[in-house]
């Protein structure tokens, strides 16, 4: 046999078609395990894989998002009023936007020195020499000066601090909460944009009747309003589950989540978004627990600058935008029906496993299933396992002689 | 035979190797169909998951990303010169920067009473009884208090509020865009750090030479200058498909998108980024589309507070970070090998499929696949699969003593 | 045959079990490669995928997170005194919050005509004809009004440009670092939510005796305090192994890095967060590192508006928050078990390869695993493949009868 006898045999050979050998036990008990083990195998992948999971689509999760907000509504602190420019922070109307419910107000602060408060640590003196000057205490507000002055108009003493005067602890007026801001609405405006399929979506309806005069009344309600991109500070506290006094009280953070679920097979208009709300900081049995900050008003007169000092208590509302689109495509449909196929196969490993195990006529199953080496037997030796043709002896047998020599 | 006997054929046993059988069919359609499909799936292997989707490497997305970002630029609004502490908000440089492109300012509004503005529903009234004192209109600007006044130096009247005064709808002076913004700049700079691979990268060439003065002076242009970090305005507004008047009128937001692809099998300098623009907020048809936000400037006369209340119209640039790193890994290999591998072997069962289905002789091939245990024949019955040895009788037989008795 | 007893035949084979046939090879090399590769992936599967990557768990990535911030501490700059208000921005203490740790300040800049900066290009003049009227330099502080003035107190000239005057490159008095930020401490809250697990963690531990009073003294440690939200400023600054002298005189962002890895299997109190600090923005050979940002206050005297212009370098904290989430699931088990069982399949596709390539009696094997079905013998020929029956002929053969024929 030479060199090119062979490769023409394995060039031959190369085109020839290689199935596995397989071996049918007629078993109504295993039959039964195997085509169970198959139809829940089968049902998961229908069910789950591909109806319930859509797995015969291509995804895109986490989409460019864009979040505008504005807030709108006037309250009145005693004679004062305070409209939006005054109770938000920041004003840029960004992601992130806070509305001040409560304050304390520190008016005609001026940098100089001034007794501190008596509460923080040391801080209380008989004489000067029990105040260190050049000290700075963590809890403290400033410097100490080493004097031991009155507290205020009181008979005690405290240290001499140099700082803002009077200090907040001290001079603090505390407002009563905006019980308006209950009413107060904030307008949130959300687009998105998923660069994999080139879809753009915003959560305001395009309206051209009447859109601008629609969301000037509207207010956002999950069943009467859902496509308000309006939303009232009490309807908000009302669906994180939260008192609205409360939040006044001590502040807090809650989550506004905007949930895109896009399927691109529909219509697109049935690609809108479903809001939910969450308080996202925690709360129970918690040392300062709450939102607040401080910021200050800068003036000056005659050349002296004073501040007003605001220590803010509020809702922050932290916007968070969650998307996820499907659209059919034919390479993630062919990858899991492969999978599911793939996974059919699973099954004649359990079940040769039950066979192997289980059943009593094991050892015979085992040897017809395995062809030992060890045991080729002389040419005369009777025993064999051959196959028959059982079925249609009487069919077109004449394309026989193509590819097999009876 | 003994348990111990039992054991020592078990263990021997767990040494034998075992394969499953093979059929071989001589049919050229099969064989064609049989190669066909595993070509198709060897291709797509090769080209789609190694070579396009470089399967063979870890990769990670979502890089630690800073940005820091600055505007510069000077222009000039009537006799007033703004700079960029005037018309930039926040301040910080964080990845959310805004410019103001025009301004409608109200200058010295002051806590007091004046008239509601015209437009604002049930705000036109010709006695005091028409108002009702204490009530708030969502859509106007304060508190009623229940009088009714000239509307400021018109004959007809309207509602007294308590509120910030003179109302913004009637005092506003709207300033003409600041057309110079176009050659505002801003540089964004930008530093990434993969964990994974503890790749850190930036969007600034270091340059030892001439760094500082190339920054002082070159303007960023995919084609001529890809590696400059500053931004004019207009080329943003330009890149993203927006006029820039429309943008001065409106405001808008847009995205500027860094792109950070790197192959880290090559070398370092190849991992640069790329720049994108888009326009992230929707404008068609939408009401209150564009970008604008109100904010003050606080001032004190006398013990007496005022303001400044600015609406400021301008651009938001989102800068968005998306990064892609990979580098060869043994572990997604040999799993991304294994998978070809595995799905090579699902064309066997399609064609499996083809052959039982469509080719005339499929009972003679599933006879021979299938070896059916109700068939097995008396020793006696001589109808068999023998398989025969074909190839080269002359080749060296002497070992085969070791494993197959013949 | 008739249809009805296809349907028959076809309905009885349906509950057939089928199992493919295998070849049993005694031969040791082979047997101990074939076991050694199935040892190693078994391995890799229990040792990598199960127990390091913790395959049997469903997981989740990216919780929601809350992050809130507070800076304290108090700073002397000359008599004037720095309390927090002052020195962070911005104050709503979201994710991101700078200090100031020097600062260049312009006091008392008003709105008119000054000399422009030496060194800004082509401002040198000697004559009014040299400055064009108009002009506005990238590089400038303002619009050029045409003339030629003396630059401030100096013998030589400028061009005189419309702009907030004194310019801050003449005017800007260099403030000494805030020697005593070192000490100021950033209080971090973060709550964290896995939506799919519905857990919720927060790195406060809450401690009802005394919350409030560990948390006025508490100072984060690595070591010592763990479970302490508040970090020095100087800690952070030597975590990111960066000077905090350096860091005074450039500015720079470090980002903090909360790390949540929470196996939910385990006890909900495992579940606390690593803290770690890395220096985010680039800083070697790099012009303009570093991290710095203007903002002013406004006054107003007699109806004239000045500001205050400071230059702020500091450090900007970017709070980042990772977060991983396990729990054991049915789905995922079953799915990496049966990927496992799979992959081990794997095995015998090497070890044919290895047998048929290598091994000296390859052809015998290859012939005897290769059922040729050019070769199928005539009935008369005698060389047969039997299966003989090997293993205890004296078991209880009398089921042998429901579905083998012997």
């Amino acid at each position: 046999m030479g060199l090119l006898e062979f490769i023409k045999d394995y060039f031959l050979g190369f085109w020839d078609y290689e199935t596995p050998k397989v071996m049918v036990v007629k078993n109504k008990k295993l039959g039964v395990i195997y085509r169970g083990v198959q139809f829940l195998v089968i049902t998961y992948f229908i069910w789950y894989v591909f109806i319930s999971q859509k797995a015969y689509q291509d995804s895109e999760t986490r989409p460019e998002s864009s979040v505008y907000t504005k807030m709108k509504g006037t309250a009145l602190q005693g004679d004062h009023v305070l409209d939006m420019v005054e109770y938000v922070r920041p004003l840029e109307g960004g992601d992130v936007i806070s509305t001040i419910l409560r304050r304390e107000v520190t008016h005609n602060q001026r940098q100089g020195t001034c007794a501190e408060h008596f509460t923080v640590p040391s801080a209380n003196c008989s004489k000067d020499a029990d105040c260190i000057s050049g000290e700075v205490n963590v809890d403290g507000n400033g410097q100490r000066t080493g004097r031991c002055v009155p507290y205020y108009n009181q008979t005690f003493k405290t240290c001499e601090i140099q700082t803002w005067c009077p200090i907040e602890d001290y001079a603090a007026i505390w407002e009563p909460a905006l019980a308006e801001a209950i009413n107060f609405t904030v307008y949130i405006k959300n687009a998105i944009h998923f660069p994999k399929f080139k879809v753009l979506r915003g959560n305001i309806k395009p309206n051209k009747r009447n859109g601008q005069k629609y969301l000037n009344k509207c207010h956002y309600n999950e069943k009467k309003q859902p496509y308000c991109p309006i939303f009232r500070l009490g309807y908000i506290a009302e669906q994180a589950r939260e008192k609205f006094s409360e939040l006044c009280r001590t502040g807090g953070v809650i989550g506004v989540f905007i949930n895109w679920k896009c399927d691109l097979d529909l219509d697109p208009s049935e690609c809108t978004p479903t809001y939910s709300f969450r308080r996202l900081d925690l709360r129970k049995n918690l040392p300062s627990s709450g939102y607040n900050f401080r910021f200050a008003k800068y003036y000056s007169k005659d050349g002296e600058e004073f501040r007003t000092l605001i220590k803010a208590f509020g809702i922050r509302l932290d916007v968070i935008v969650h998307g996820h689109a499907g659209r059919f495509s034919i390479i993630p449909t062919i990858i899991n029906t492969v999978t599911a196929m793939t996974s059919v196969g699973i099954c004649s490993i359990i079940c040769d496993w039950i066979m192997l195990t289980f059943i009593d006529k094991n050892d015979i199953y085992s040897d017809r299933k395995f062809d030992d080496d060890s045991k080729v037997p002389s040419p005369s030796q009777p025993l064999t396992v051959p196959i028959e043709f059982t079925i249609s002896y009487g069919s077109n047998h004449s394309d026989l002689s193509e590819g097999v020599a009876l």
